[in-house]
């Protein structure tokens, strides 16, 4: 029997704030190539890092009711390359996408691959704009955002993996966009690369009230606010929402490091949703899984026109997978994060 | 030229907190009763004090761009006696419903009043079940609560007007219903006459925990939340949402002594939105307006037959408006609260 090394990152211990390599461990093993029906044995070369791998560590109940059982690999989307198949309609060489997690391979039933075209785009778009950061910002900006021509749409966290997707589908919608980001770099790249109207950085800013005074002179008012952070972005943009505004909750990453477990305090405002008769809507990528044809019968003709920008931030190596997940709410990267094997 | 003698109060000051008899001043005037064409003359019988009142007064934009105007009447709506008509299809001893304010007479163009059917429900019912509390109870339940058989239904502010109109539609809608009041006997109430399947004094509570494990030892979980309160009731009630839950801000009157110009802090709970991809919507009367004929098509019958619980809490004396409207946010009423000329 034909064996392999395989290494794994363990998750072992619960973060209280940030995430760190303290919480994982990094182990060895021998995997066999031996294949059962219907297995396939597969080569991750690409691993996704998301926030939602943060929420699904806090101790309380949050989309799921158990949190990510401890002294398992830590689950997670890869790109991989399939070494060997003992399934019909998989060959050696192929690309699919699986939620193997932090491992360098697996084997696995073939029902829990999906196929990737690289013919399409390049396979790490299955970890992005036509995957689930692509599904994210498509489905809560047309679902739940529903911006028209001529409205003003704000969205925090622009420069992140599904805020740079909002961004661009939001133009394209005919909105005015203005995006909220950390730091002029990545403002700069949002109104010179990805069209956004206006882009403010939020880091000189000590608070709500000035963040909010600067979006109100360059917007007047808010249609649409696409939220992934939370936090003194949003302290900011509720007063300012418009008649019938739309708020989509998306991701409050601003208070993932302990806020979820013992929530900070924040001005009440929820009376602004009855002054202009707003929304707020919470939202989940998985809710519309079964829809992701939806998508990219529209979006993937965008990225094979070259007509959307996906960037990516590639981190190279296995072992600095969950430094890269911490990184997530700390760093400078642009667009998706991705972990190269 | 005939005249009559008119009383008002006049607002003359804009309260921080709360609202009392300061902020106001009773002045006493002829009104010449000579009618021009279209003119209707009316005497006052009953005054709505409606919470949304004390909005109007805040220094900040609210539902409207400017506040309540100073040293002008109190508006508000009446149910009033036609006590002589220039206008064709108003008579002497007709029942009006008219928005002139907190006046004991006035002259109005009939445009601006609306018939009251007496053989249809009492004359006060204008005010309340089959008025503009009615409207929001049935409207804001219904196009945003929207409730199901079955589901969950936790309203706050459970004995005031609007309120414990909700109870009463939720539970003719086949959900289980949860009332939050101030006091035992308003919980009795709720739980006796109303109908709800439970009701919770929040007093006792010194803060939310203690009020959701209650609230939740109770529903398990929550589907719609009519607020009528915020506060902590909010806070003790989004924590216990239920995936796809709907929350309604109708009112938020424990914000409203101060709280809208100065909002009080609170735990940041909107990562529960995510989680469970629930709604917060915030609705007011006004919105549905035009489409008050099709409550009237539905609650009218119920009213006539005796199945809708209307209670009205009736203050005596034009001079006891401005301390009414103050115990709308302090006092022990039940139901709709009038002020009777």
């Amino acid at each position: 029997m034909t064996m392999l090394t395989q290494r794994q990152w363990i998750y072992r211990q619960q973060p209280v704030g940030q995430i760190s390599a303290d919480h994982y461990e990094l182990v060895e093993q021998q995997l066999s190539t031996a294949l059962g029906e219907q297995e396939v044995l597969i080569e991750s070369a690409y691993f996704s890092v998301d926030p939602y791998m943060r929420i699904g560590q806090s101790s309380k109940p949050t989309y799921d009711t158990e949190a990510h059982p401890l002294n398992t690999v830590q689950q997670g989307a890869v790109v991989a390359r399939v070494l060997a198949s003992n399934a019909p309609g998989y060959a050696a060489g192929d690309w699919v996408q699986a939620y193997s997690g932090w491992q360098t391979h697996a084997r696995l039933h073939a029902s829990g691959l999906k196929r990737i075209d690289p013919e399409l785009a390049p396979v790490t778009t299955a970890l992005g704009v036509l995957g689930m950061p692509g599904r994210t910002a498509w489905f809560g900006l047309t679902e739940s955002g529903r911006p028209h021509a001529g409205e003003m749409v704000v969205v925090s966290g622009a420069a992140g993996a599904v805020g740079s997707l909002v961004v661009q589908f939001a133009k394209r919608h005919g909105a005015r966009v203005l995006g909220i980001a950390g730091g002029p770099a990545k403002c700069a790249w949002l109104r010179d690369t990805l069209g956004a109207d206006w882009a403010i950085d939020y880091k000189p800013h000590a608070g709500a009230d000035t963040l909010g005074a600067e979006i109100k002179a360059l917007t007047g008012g808010v249609d649409v606010y696409f939220d992934n952070v939370g936090g003194m972005a949003t302290d900011a943009v509720i007063p300012l929402i418009n008649r019938r505004a739309r708020i989509v909750i998306c991701g409050q990453i601003s208070q993932y490091g302990g806020g979820l477990e013992t929530p900070e305090l924040g001005p009440r405002l929820l009376h602004h949703m009855l002054y202009q008769r707003a929304t707020i809507q919470g939202m989940l990528a998985r809710d519309y899984l079964h829809r992701m044809d939806e998508m990219v019968r529209i979006v993937a003709p965008w990225v094979k026109a070259g007509e959307i920008v996906f960037e990516e931030t590639v981190i190279d190596g296995f072992e600095q997978l969950p430094a890269a997940l911490n990184s997530l709410f700390t760093g400078d990267h642009r667009g998706k994060l991705l972990v190269r094997a």
